[in-house]
């Protein structure tokens, strides 16, 4: 036990340690929060780009935290630890900070500089990983969660990077990068994880009140959906992302209650499929957010989302744990990984049809791949003679590239899955293993003594356990 | 069951489809959200308008679906039903985007177009919906409720537009348009409905931890309220708009908790009233609050609204439910409908004093009504001769124009009222009827197993119910 | 019972009664709120300060009472209280409203004005109170809350202008004049109450529900510190105070993950330090938010309060209980006082290395006493000879500045929470002195019947209590 005990806070204080010297050496205030900036001339109107992105930062934020940590609190032995080792995307906030600026190294004179849309993109990184330990809810120990994020911060930035810059692919929101990557990833370690802990617990379940709190997370990832999907855009990109989104998200909602009640002997409605599936709109329009999908693509996405996931959840997520042994705790293939899919087939047919006629002048800033010569005044380009430039990408062009993007984050996903999944089979990571360790915070969680009593049996402790009981005794 | 099961989904599925037709063949982008909009030179510090309300908009949209959603989860065995029928809102978002686009199909060439405003205002309609819903919670079927959301966001759009736009009243934050109507509509219902159903039911109460559930709604209403009243005001009226309800919250809730304790024998405070009465000040300042009511007025106001709703739940709401046979579940009558009332008397007493004094040359644009002409250029209004304008309205007119608005408000809300109550009647929407059915989830909802256990006695199912326990069969 | 009921109604109500005179003699609009305004020749990008400040205000106000407000809800009977008391912030939104304008008669004219930054200034005083409150939560009546809150609010406004106006002291985030300055007042006054009731309670403890509802107060805190922390910075001084407050939180959190559990003997976290220390990587970097203490500062800093604040609960509170009879129910030494001492010391050291290498031409904006003279122009400052001009403070007389308004602070703060203490302990205030008034909502609330049930022993009242039931039997 005191080896258990010592494990998880070293590896949490070397990490953090490391954290802050490579802090120390490399990161830097972006100039725009930097005392030391000259502003040459402020021109009228100039806005510090905080106060563009944090209303929509602080919604993300709220995503994050509130809405993954509160959706994954339905387990009501489990909830301690859901909104608990949620709150451990501390870690990866600094973890990607530190993974991204290492990418773009070259580009600041070895400097690593941050400012209020790098705190957007670790914010993403988290979530990425959020949605893996979706997958793992309940049957890994926060240790093996640590080690995870550590490995999966690194292969997300990786695969954004090739699939966004290299590739140039469009994915606004992140359905392809964040959800169906954070999703398969999750998935394939809990594959390799699967022994025995793939049967069925008993403490593998919600009660009234732990639904309820779930709730509180469904309803603060649906109302800040539009946010995800637009903190990253400007201008009528952004105005276009958040109706979108917030279109896609009312019909899904609406889909799902049909179905959910439609997929019931008796017409009863589920909460897991309210909770759940009535977020899946907001990761189908993701990738084509900020896209001429129209009002009415939106509502037709967010209704295929509402139908598939309220369909994976009924059918899909009972085959993956019987017929694949991949149990899959909150459902994340059905929330995150199909709608993924959707999204970036959606992205693939959406970028086919891109051009003037449908972007007028901002062809060129929905998809810079397409963009002929890359050099030269916009003026050139609009109006420009063709012979003077060299020919950008094609619509089909971008459309192949959307769907690279989205087979090497499968790729990705899925081996860096499996190399994970070993890693964190070593026995070295505490992981649960007996039956009652599973889905249960009694392991990691000091608890309030009425639940210590009803797992201990009926005998109450003497003392009254305060606040301060246990502690007093030592000073 | 199999036709109960049916019913619901097929009208939302219906409804959907047709939503989506709709969409397709009417709804485009506002200009400021698409993307060929050319930008005729742009000029310093242009703001795109969703950086100026997204903010705002997403407050209120908190308010639509945490905040009236956990509210209602007072209701100890009607929590699944509160917050998760309350989000059925996404049905009254996309219906009232389409009917509100109906209104002003000529001003658009024929089509609907949606923007960042238009969201806030199906917000608002949806808000409408759902305070009705207060006065029916318990007692309405899901369907009942999809059936009167849809015949009401007609009439509350119809409304809106005779009171603000013909009679050309003022009302920033719905205080007549959303408050009083939902309320009035909601309780003539209830009217309609009541028959045995007007009994108290052993279910209809609270639990601690209902309560304490229901407090995460209030206080996000409470909070959030100030961006309800001002989020389509701008500059120094939506400055205005935010302190006068900012103060008329505080002074409201100061007096909740004075007459709480004073109207019980052992001076408790009741956590109904906390719930529900702190948040009136926020409806008594609705009409004026971008009015020039002075701070003062808005302590005044929210005074009067504390201590109004608090008479309201311990005296009206008992008389109402045995003399006139209104039962009122969440108390609309005292939080919405009696404050909607006092906003409404309050805005015709400010617009009777309005005048050059008080507003300088933002007059005519808190009162556009009052605006001689309606034609040329600002600069003749102000200082041009008389001789070449017609009179604009007088003060006194426009007070009499916002009693107006008050009386066709109360009108439709009750007609309407009757009429949707005679079409729930109908015995085909899966009105619950049997007591056990009121006030409860079980018809409902697919319940966790422990609730099950508890609602059938104490034979605890052999297997246990996991998440994928019940679906496993079947695949 | 009649005059304990008459008490606080009667408190509350005079109180208001004042409150509503003082605000119509004194109270007036900001001219930026004011419809009279002329706004000569408006200039492009002309932006009103509401939608400058207001989404960060709706962040404090947030905390403020959600935050503040469900933080405290872990006391399993005492969550009614917890979360409506801390309602009665409005008491001390309106009344610091007053008490500041108080302060600054002499610059307007005799008049009072408000705007929305004074909204964000009546939120953060009444922050302060509510952090005293955490020392006292369940040991005190409402009506002594009001009293404290009465006089705090006083000293805490003069205090302020002492530590930040006279002396000339920085703290963006308040951690000197809001987080010390309540929590050494707060346990002040805890020490002169303590009697008896410094013994241990058995209901002064949490259950697995309350301990959930009191996580949902932590998130929103956590998220939302960076804008408390910058709320009233501008342009790259708001921006470095995001970023630095943000890195220092996730720090923190980071860290006292690894305290948790390695202070347990079995290697489990306990909820208490999660829902408390995790935050106080805010307070810590709250005095230098602003400043350029680089992210690497703002991770030292947060890592050092999440030891320190982890520590406390485990060591320091136990200890101050039983040594110094200072019983500290939330912790608020470990979470605000010692954090906000490590702020005002860090805030020493970063002023005494203020210069123009590190500040560029911000120097004065961030240090406004180190600008010599006071007169002249921006350019003269910089360009201009010093014989011109008064020289300005230096930084180490910065520093030592710092360091005064931190002395006067505790000064104050432990003065007036001597004399508080000693006014609240007068017979006349509804204390709660019997064993089983303590820590519990039965005294103040009206419970619902389960509850009631519970505490009356097993017989269940014959009639059902529903929502109505009370009051028709008078109506």
């Amino acid at each position: 036990m005191a080896w258990y005990r010592g494990k998880l806070a070293m590896f949490l204080l070397i990490f953090q340690a490391i954290f802050l010297v490579l802090f120390g050496v490399l990161v830097e205030y972006d100039p725009a929060a930097d005392a030391r900036t000259e502003h040459i001339e402020e021109e009228h109107g100039y806005q510090n780009p905080v106060d563009f992105y944090y209303a929509m930062f602080q919604d993300v934020h709220v995503m994050v935290f509130v809405g993954f940590g509160f959706l994954m609190t339905f387990l009501r032995k489990y909830s301690f630890s859901s909104v608990g080792f949620n709150f451990l995307a501390a870690f990866m906030i600094e973890w990607a900070t530190l993974m991204r600026g290492f990418m773009e190294l070259g580009h600041h004179h070895g400097k690593i500089t941050v400012n209020i849309e790098s705190m957007i993109l670790a914010d993403f990184t988290a979530a990425t990983v959020l949605i893996s330990f979706g997958a793992l809810l309940g049957k890994i120990s926060p240790l093996q969660l640590i080690i995870m994020a550590f490995i999966e911060v690194i292969l997300a930035v990786v695969n954004e990077y090739i699939a966004l810059e290299i590739f140039g692919a469009v994915d606004v929101g992140g359905s392809m990068v964040i959800h169906a990557f954070g999703a398969y990833f999750g998935l394939t370690v809990a594959r390799v994880l699967a022994t025995e802990k793939s049967r069925i617990s008993s403490k593998e379940g919600s009660n009234y009140t732990s639904d309820l709190f779930s709730m509180i997370g469904t309803i603060f990832l649906w109302l800040f959906w539009p946010s995800f999907n637009s903190a990253l855009a400007a201008e009528d990109a952004r105005h276009r992302a958040v109706l979108n989104t917030y279109y896609s998200l009312a019909a899904c909602c609406i889909v799902t209650f049909a179905f959910s009640s439609l997929f019931n002997k008796e017409g009863k409605m589920q909460m897991e499929h309210i909770q759940n599936a009535t977020l899946a709109g907001g990761v189908a329009v993701g990738t084509t957010a900020d896209l001429m999908i129209f009002p009415w693509g939106a509502v037709l996405l967010g209704s295929l989302a509402g139908f598939i996931t309220t369909f994976g959840f009924h059918y899909v997520t009972p085959w993956m744990s019987k017929k694949l042994k991949i149990h899959d705790t909150c459902g994340v293939n059905n929330l995150h990984g199909m709608p993924g899919i959707v999204a970036a087939l959606g992205g693939a047919v959406v970028a086919s049809l891109a051009d003037k006629d449908l972007y007028g002048r901002n062809l060129y800033v929905m998809f810079p791949a397409l963009k002929p010569g890359g050099e030269g005044e916009m003026e050139d380009m609009v109006t420009g003679s063709p012979e003077k430039m060299m020919s950008g990408r094609s619509a089909s062009g971008q459309a192949g590239y959307q769907l690279a993007a989205l087979a090497v984050t499968l790729v990705i996903a899925i081996v860096g899955g499996l190399v994970t999944g070993f890693v964190l089979k070593l026995p070295f990571w505490n992981e649960p293993k007996e039956d009652d360790e599973l889905f249960d915070d009694h392991q990691n969680w000091e608890l309030p003594e009425e639940e210590e009593r009803m797992i201990n049996g009926n005998s109450p402790s003497k003392k009254p356990l305060t606040k301060h009981g246990e502690a007093e005794d030592k000073v």
